[in-house]
């Protein structure tokens, strides 16, 4: 435990001094606002005990990483017939790309891209308003965190909504094909909005846990989901949690993780640890390039790596 | 143990009376001659003891099976180098697809789709006869296994030479962008050879053992590759192994595996077994539909997974 | 003259006669209506003769015949500067991909697919009122073929807004790269007005003449266009007026021609006549069955062909 | 005449003069030998006069502009029939992308890309030796030109020979298709001699006189093709004779052309003149800049435009 407190501490020091820091989003204002120097990482043991370093208590936007939650929210809904509407393989392209959609007629090829996440929020929103649905998700992500401040950014909600052409245009490509059930217009304010929750390393890897205890947020506690579904969120988040980067992070972390444009990764290694990292430059993939980099020293340090004998 | 052995009886059993078993591959007679009704299973465990029910001492053509073996002996050679040429991600695409090759000029998506096996041959050949790298491969193949009896079928290796035009398209194509080294057709005469290597279950899941015991075919013995060469290789497997059908294989059986198309599958639960099984009946996808079905059963029962707590 | 008169007669009574006459488009209930019995002709001849045949003077839904009209106009306001913003190469791609506009960042190909045709509205706009804009090109319309009462359909228009998802994608992806310089909505809003004009195979020859006279609606009048920009409308209508089915269109008319998925063609033979037909049921591609079909009997018989000696 | 005389003289010192020039094909030495400084222009009127000026009398490699001889040899074998195996569409794509073939399943786009003259070549060699069939369109060019003195130059042939993987590539994912039905490498020596005729501007203005003339070489002499037939070769040359460029040129020189990557071009005003321009140097689509331009000036001041009034 010591050792991984000291660990924790090295790494963040370690990228406090980098030089190399990727860069930061500047699609929306709030985001382009962030000081690229920021690094945080929170590390979630097992045991319940929590190692924390730099700015591991500032909550920033966790963007996709939002889209583990609402996936898994989605899947207490509709169960399996999800699948019908999103597939589950890497997509060989970019986060936002549409190419893939019109070869396959709607269907986005994983609930981690953009047009799969959009798929999710559709299904989450089932008939309610917009409003419910997005206080549904919030509620969730509190009690899987066990942490009621969290809430989201309304600036950055309203600054995506302005400029989110390519995600407007996503949700009524598939509306075109049948796969939206409500107004684009509806969906993607849920969609926004889901984006634009603001959490801190430390909350993020509390609200991992359920993922590293095979469905429970701690050991004896009532199950989130079943161990099964536990099982095969860690599998998506690791064949498709890092958009066309995914092999990569499988490769030099060898965890499932998902990775946001705001600069956060959560990543989970299955009985040992929930992870949360945070630095806001990305690399060319959109993933944080001191993120992965982080991760990757800290699972050669450790030895955790789900391929490991 | 016991637990074991009843099980993957029971497997075979199941597997045995399936209806529905997939269509052979037909493109060469001798693997259309297969019989669809032969069905194979064997499991090792980590402490060395072997498992197995039905055909799993009949020999059938490994195919792309082989594509471990080829990589695992090319990253030997050249290393990480040999990253260069050859990408980590899962591909989107079909296994046997051009279009990637033409928009990253030339530069195969990984090792296991058939352009980057390709480039991997191209590698292990580094000057030397063809008919020399073969026999290095098969050596290193028998060497794993612990098996001098495993042999090239020269009739499936002709047939791939005379039918294979996709293949001969994809080697070309990335000459023509200058990431082959040798002539083609000399590169395709080890990628083909390599192909018709035939293998049983039980000398399949021995020469998987290293990937099992980090890098050891058996713990204390030497390494065949490093522990976190063994770790990428099993990353590899699970990101890119079976294909476009890569993520369901993981969300499904959740190991790493590779697939080839004479209908075996290799799957490694790292520290606890490496398993082999044999149908030839294949999916809409080319992988080996009761050989998966087999395998999900598998780790069902016995809670083998990669993404469990 | 007789012998025109007696050959379009001929045709309409061959294609009255057609058992195969394509499908009548569905995607909204006004076009989904009409009767796949109706055929029309109108034969407008370089001296001015008119010559129909049918229900040549029934208005029907011109549709994306009218993008030859914006296009037109488009040059008109912001000349060769407009080619920065569209192609002017045949897609090889259907009407309403979206394919080639993530490889190309969001420049379509040219003005006669949809996503062209946005652009070109975008241009039209140019800082008015939708509603003044969609007045202004109906007047131009109205100018071209010399009759007043050519109108919108406001229930096309109604539909087209309300189902018209796959040109809202077009559209924000656009926007997305910049290429859109008012709201989608606001572009799109005159786009879905544009394909609702109603014209009869009459006026639609007549608005065509000044394609056949090199820029006059009648030789001596004053020009719509300058010789030069008409040669290259007609051009443009030729390589890309049928989208991917437009080589085939040159191949067996061998006129320069724009199709509406209303069932209309406009056809121009230069110096010699102006061409509108109109039969709702399309083939594979979305032009006129039977509208193509006749054309090639009217070219065979007249050797009216660009590409004759 | 006498104009027509001196504006071919005037062009041939305007274009003899030029700075950016474009850049000389260096796949193969012998083409990348060819000084960027020459310039030939020739132009043979319906009267059969023949004007020439710069190096028109001076051999060059014709490269691509072949394939309009050898489909109307293919369509003289087999006639319509051929459009079975390759299509008459303009391909979106570059000359030699193998993209296109992968979603259509083998089946070229048209005749003028690599791809579908591979094709046409595999009609023509119809059971022949190679050196036959390539004796046979060798023979026919010459009874077009009317000139026995034209050869294949055997340097170039061999160096396509050596270095055409791409081409290789093409012609061996064709025949995984069935689109082939030959061995490739004997349907690819037939293609890479015909790449490899060498000709003049006045021996391809001359070979290109029955497509001027409506199918016979001049008026009242046996016919080579059908007036139909002409006329679909040349509608064929101005969607698909430039590649992706194919709707540009005819936006700027009005009329059918076939360019090839020597620098050639063979252009058509029906009824008027058949004209042949060579400058080695090519633009980004691999099409001769200056002759592009020069055709451009020709069209101008003469107003021959298949598109014109």
């Amino acid at each position: 435990m010591t050792d991984i407190a000291r660990l924790v501490s090295e790494i963040a020091q370690e990228m406090r001094g980098a030089a190399e820091r990727g860069t930061v989003a500047s699609y929306i204002p709030p985001l382009a606002a962030i000081d690229p120097g920021r690094f945080g990482l929170c590390v979630t043991l097992a045991d319940g005990s929590v190692h924390l370093a730099g700015d591991a208590d500032e909550p920033f936007s966790i963007q996709s990483v939002s889209k583990v939650f609402a996936l898994t929210q989605a899947l207490g809904k509709v169960g399996d017939s999800l699948w019908r509407r999103v597939g589950r393989e890497p997509s060989g392209t970019p986060f936002n790309s549409i190419v893939q959609l019109e070869r396959e007629e709607g269907v986005p090829r994983n609930p981690f891209i953009n047009a799969g996440a959009i798929v999710v929020c559709d299904v989450n929103l089932a008939g309610h308003e917009p409003r419910v649905s997005i206080g549904e998700l919030l509620r969730f992500v509190r009690h899987l965190a066990d942490d009621e401040s969290i809430a989201i950014d309304e600036a950055v909600a309203r600054a995506e909504q302005t400029t989110g052409f390519r995600n407007i245009a996503l949700a009524n490509y598939m509306k075109a094909f049948g796969n939206l059930t409500h107004a684009p217009e509806l969906t993607l304010g849920v969609y926004f909005h889901q984006c634009a929750i603001a959490m801190s390393c430390r909350q993020l890897a509390a609200a991992g846990r359920f993922l590293m205890h095979g469905g429970s947020s701690q050991p004896g506690a009532p199950r989130v989901v079943s161990a099964q579904r536990a099982r095969r969120i860690n599998a998506l988040m690791l064949t498709c949690g890092h958009y066309d980067a995914s092999g990569d992070f499988a490769f030099r972390v060898g965890l499932p993780g998902k990775s946001g444009v705001g600069g956060g990764i959560l990543a989970i290694a299955p009985g040992q640890a929930s992870i949360a990292v945070w630095s806001p430059g990305l690399n060319a993939n959109g993933n944080s390039l001191l993120g992965t980099l982080a991760l990757e020293r800290l699972t050669e340090a450790t030895g955790w790596s789900i391929f490991a004998a």
